[in-house]
């Protein structure tokens, strides 16, 4: 094994510059004015895996942006399918930046620019090792395949057709996934739960122009008072989600994943801290940890309506929207919960405004037994990696495609992820702790190495 | 009489012509870049008023925008001042406008442009009369004074003391103002009350970032959801504020007040058409003419948060925020209603997110006697410039600077308007009907001569 960590370990600076490389190409999947970046970004993506000496690459067309295909086989080992995305979130609001966010920079050790964490930095790891392995060796220790998909920050959409239709193409004995985090600094984890999303918006109509809000005022429903209305009710002072029928196919936690929960070294104080927020707060009854990883939510991600500019405009708003997401967990289907939400909606929008309402993205939520020796397997290799022990975590947020094709190939998957809880992954100043970077190098190598041997 | 109404029926292509130079100085006074627009609008009117032979024409800085004064004196009448403001709304959303807002187009016998009604066309109306009878006569049958200002539709933040300061300037018998509406198509009216206003922008401040909604959706607050709730809450289910001792100064409507809004010929399906609302609906156990002539109400203006553009973008906004407005009925006062305001919403703001919350606007209501012989004068001249009974009417909207004159100078206010309620005074594709235009400067000239022998 040390040929392989040797060679890593004297690519560091190389391995920097390709991820910054990366991060240069804006390839943000919910701007469709960047589709040639997309593209651009795929056939990068597809450069590195070849002269990384994959023996296959090949882009495949979808619907939407292109998935990067490549396989290395013929090893004796069991085949590994490695799922990354090389599209990234918007940069907006990108004057809030403090270095530009794709002209990644490297300051106190962190890497920042859009993607350096989310995924293209912890996608890259893959591609580094599988490289060093075939350079050194001439071949791998499993059979090799990729599937990088360039529509995961909008929900994924193209993905589970491909997957579906492609069934024998990517037949693995398992998935490897680092597009996850670490419990916190120094804390090698491997994520077993992810929760699941269906993301809305849902625009109130009212008059058909803006009016004056003097002429009018008090004898009209303002669509941006009956929106907040409508928002704020769909939560109780409990926190607690009002529409009926959202928690009946949640899975409680039991008695003995609370205590294992309560048992993590989670610094909430740190956790606070991390978010900026003055205070935590949530559903009543449940832990922080609960409530990021084990309950569903609510939460609205954008508001508009009327004036924006500065000063004072006295208008009624012809119209108003949001844009707000539900998290989920297992059992919960995010098709079924976008039915209830839209039926609830329009049970209690008032007289006098029509509701437009549609679901943007969803991605069903992902559970996963710890006990299979693929995941100990990782556990020991992170551990090795980082010289640290390694904790089993579950994850607040969504991999739409995890629990896809955990189902559609009835494969495990192994999240084994190198981000960090304040590394901004959808917000201005993104970053990766270069540390985790050349860990996570390291882990992987070793994971690939130890598979072999299972 | 004959000598000026035939002179003013010439010159019908002339005045449109003027108005039209007017409307293309876009002098929208709540964008600071366009200060330099504002200023040469004052000198296009204050040119205006020289050629109309009116003797004295100055304008006066003030911490804002320049007030335009004119005054023409020496007659044996009495002394008429009139108000007007050279301002106008800004043109947002401008594509929403079918014609540009400021290249003002004539369809259908309506003139098409921002401040064609609000206020620069009507305002025009009193120059026009006046260089008319400058011209026929000579002279004119009134002292008039012109107070035109640019920030009216600011909340005419210097208009107070300017008015303190020179009382003796000031000094009329009446004040005439052509700034309000008729209460529909061939119904002259004169307005004898106005709201107030009290407009404001809340700002909730959460986390330091926007935060991904996966990773800490659930633990904290979401000021978005928090601007929600705390908006719902401003109104009870019957339409009326909750915010503690808001009511508390309204002068309630007599019955015979109520019994006089009940016999105009108020066409409610009329009403409701002209929104494009679905539906009319305010505050419980009032008509619609009551709701907006003699209720106060609150409306949200506009809102913001998060991520607003296309496509979905999972995140916790850092902040979000509203800007809202109370219009205000006789004897509310701005100022304390801010002051009730705002200790409500800091009242209700849970743990977890800081409030940013300041006044940007306010103006007193007003409400006067009809009985006064200047304005039973106004009602005749109304009723031979249109050829049609007059009514008395009040009006939603509101015109600081009315409540604020007329307790400073201790006279009577006549508002002579000649808008009407479609007009779309603060939305785009701002009108002016030519007819009441044209009946407007008609009235006018009959008024000053009718004024001359009281």
């Amino acid at each position: 094994m040390n040929d392989i960590l040797e060679l890593l370990e004297a690519r560091r600076e190389q391995h920097l510059r390709e991820v910054v490389e990366l991060v240069a190409i804006p390839s943000v999947s919910a701007k469709p004015e960047r589709a040639g970046e997309i593209r651009r970004c795929a056939e990068h993506v597809a450069s590195l895996l070849r002269s990384a000496g994959i023996s296959r690459v090949e882009l495949f067309p979808t619907p939407g942006n292109p998935i990067v295909y490549a396989e290395r086989l013929g090893a004796a080992g069991p085949t590994v399918l490695v799922y990354g995305h090389y599209d990234v979130q918007p940069e907006d609001p990108v004057e809030l930046w403090e270095t530009p966010p794709f002209q990644a920079t490297v300051r106190d050790g962190d890497l920042y620019g859009r993607g350096a964490v989310d995924d293209k930095g912890q996608m890259f790891i893959h591609i580094a090792v599988a490289r060093a392995f075939l350079e050194r060796r001439g071949k791998l220790p499993v059979n090799l395949k990729f599937l990088l998909e360039g529509e995961e920050e909008v929900g994924s959409p193209n993905l589970e057709p491909f997957v579906a239709a492609h069934k024998e193409l990517l037949k693995a004995d398992v998935v490897v996934v680092s597009d996850t985090g670490m419990l916190q600094k120094g804390m090698p984890s491997i994520c077993h739960g992810l929760r699941g999303l269906a993301y809305f918006e849902l625009v109130v109509d009212g008059p058909g122009n803006d009016l004056h809000s003097g002429s009018f005022g008090g004898a009209i429903p303002n669509p941006a008072n009956v929106l907040c209305q409508m928002i704020a009710s769909l939560k109780d002072s409990a926190g607690r989600v009002t529409i009926p029928g959202f928690y009946d196919d949640v899975v409680p936690l039991r008695p003995e994943e609370r205590a294992a929960l309560a048992a993590l070294p989670f610094q909430e104080e740190e956790f606070r801290a991390t978010t900026g927020s003055p205070a935590l707060a949530g559903e009543e009854g449940f832990t922080t940890l609960e409530r990021i990883w084990a309950r569903p939510t609510l939460d609205v991600n954008g508001l508009w309506g009327g004036y924006q500019g500065e000063g004072a405009k006295t208008v009624l708003p012809a119209r108003a929207g949001a844009k707000f997401s539900t998290r989920l967990v297992a059992n919960q289907d995010p098709g079924k919960i976008s039915r209830l939400v839209e039926k609830h909606l329009r049970s209690i929008a008032p007289p006098g405004v029509s509701l437009e309402f549609r679901q943007l993205s969803g991605g069903k939520p992902f559970l996963c037994p710890f006990d299979h020796p693929y995941i100990q397997a990782a556990k020991r290799a992170l551990e090795e990696g980082f010289g640290r022990p390694a904790v089993f975590i579950r994850e607040g947020g969504s991999i739409p495609f995890v629990a896809t094709i955990s189902e559609l190939l009835g494969v495990p998957c192994v999240l084994l992820g190198f981000g960090l809880p304040d590394e901004h992954s959808h917000a201005p100043n993104e970053r990766l702790h270069l540390e985790n970077f050349y860990g996570g190098i390291r882990s992987i190598a070793r994971y690939y190495d130890a598979l072999a041997g299972i």
